[in-house]
């Protein structure tokens, strides 16, 4: 159900909640990502030099990757796939030790529990892999940046938007907007539009390439990282908009009856 | 709010929806975790051979290493620290290879946004990464299932359960069922019953309370994989049991109106 329905009219999905705006707050928005607390040393394993070297990669060539890894490894491990398996031919190491294919267990919103949508959580885990966690330093800080903001994207995007050269399912696919990183809602809302059961082709198909559709959203970032235009899109601080980690569409789930989170600090 | 106050009475928490039952839905509960789609070989890169070797761990000093590290790199990255810090030194690789401190991303539920706890995220990852992911085999199906044991043990299970042997915040903790594996609800009910805010030093110390807690069990079930005497205790496979990937108390968030997925492949 959207936001406009469960509240009966024109509601806007962002910025509902300005509240609980506290000096730690204001502070946090300086940092990238989360951003509530403060920065520590990274403790220095062989792999935990960032950035990690990149090379630009073509976002339709690493989508259509992705579409044909999601029928081997599904959704989280399909992303972090079509981008590793490039940069292992291309860079090396420390691509080629990342054990990528430990990453099943990110399909179905992790192990089938409909959480975050494994294709976001897989998102995440690259662009934080090659850029560093913002604990290591400012420079680091666009690799939760850049995760954010694929979150954000997902929500907001009519999806699959990206559809493959030779899909293997020969329909036209319903496109559906989540207002939610997470696999249940975004699963969900496309199976009622499209009364596809999760069991069908097409729902499958559709997860490739929704898949495929983040994977290109995520090289399109990367590569501009790399070229030094990449610029934060995701505005969206919870701790301080909000007081409560969340996402920023309160009324999705609590109606109208949204709880005040405790904002003294007691 | 919880099942009994939005359904105005006593309802079992678990296995409300048994719709959906395919063929293909119970074909699933043959594999491990999600078990919805057919297995596929791994690529095989050099740290893609499963399972890791491991070694028990002591619950106690895991928990108080997570507690700790939670003050550095908070909930996920905190969870595979304390356990791979431990086998670096007693195993080496491939545990020194593996770029820990890149998942801080995982605090607040994914970069601030309240989806999966990030320890729960930390604990599959860690279990996936020893045991290895289920295309690896029949042998390695247990990395999954210990992950979705994680969610099942941290939604029931009053938290946090442990309390470190020092605690930097000398209160007693008040503890809270999530019902979820999801930060924003473990959170807010933690917030909702304690009146503590999300930038308190309390709640703070909450969280890495339960890392620790997360911590604490996650090495209980691998000890008990090393040994042999590891029994499967979650019993919830999403897609069979409700037709969609979810969690099983369907009523916690969508109230006595549970939509009813499509059934047919269509």
């Amino acid at each position: 159900m959207k936001v406009e329905q469960i509240m009966g009219g024109e509601v806007s999905r962002r910025g509902i909640l300005k509240s609980a705006v506290t000096a730690a707050g204001v502070a946090a928005l300086a940092t990238g990502g989360f951003g509530l607390f403060s920065r520590a040393e990274a403790k220095g394993g062989p792999t935990e030099k960032w950035p990690w070297p990149y090379e630009k990669l073509d976002p339709e060539k690493t989508a259509e990757l992705a579409y044909n890894e999601w029928y081997r490894v599904f959704c989280g491990n399909a992303v972090i796939s079509s981008v590793f398996s490039q940069l292992r031919e291309m860079v090396g190491e420390p691509y080629k030790s990342f054990p990528v294919d430990a990453f099943v267990f990110l399909e179905g919103g992790m192990v089938g529990w409909g959480t975050v949508c494994g294709s976001n959580a897989g998102a995440n885990i690259v662009s934080n892999l090659i850029i560093g966690p913002r604990i290591a330093g400012p420079e680091c800080e666009n690799g939760a940046q850049i995760g954010a903001d694929a979150l954000q994207w997902y929500s907001e995007t009519p999806l699959p938007s990206y559809t493959p050269k030779d899909p293997r399912v020969k329909i036209e696919i319903v496109k559906t907007t989540s207002e939610s990183p997470l696999c249940h809602i975004s699963v969900g809302k496309w199976m009622k539009k499209s009364g596809y059961a999760i069991t069908s082709p097409e729902r499958k198909d559709r997860c490739a390439r929704v898949t495929a559709s983040v994977a290109y959203h995520l090289v399109q970032d990367l590569n501009a990282w790399k070229d030094g235009t990449y610029k934060p899109k995701s505005t969206w601080k919870a701790v301080s908009n909000a007081g409560i980690t969340a996402q920023q569409n309160c009324t999705e789930c609590h109606g109208s009856n949204i709880p005040v989170p405790p904002s003294a600090k007691k």
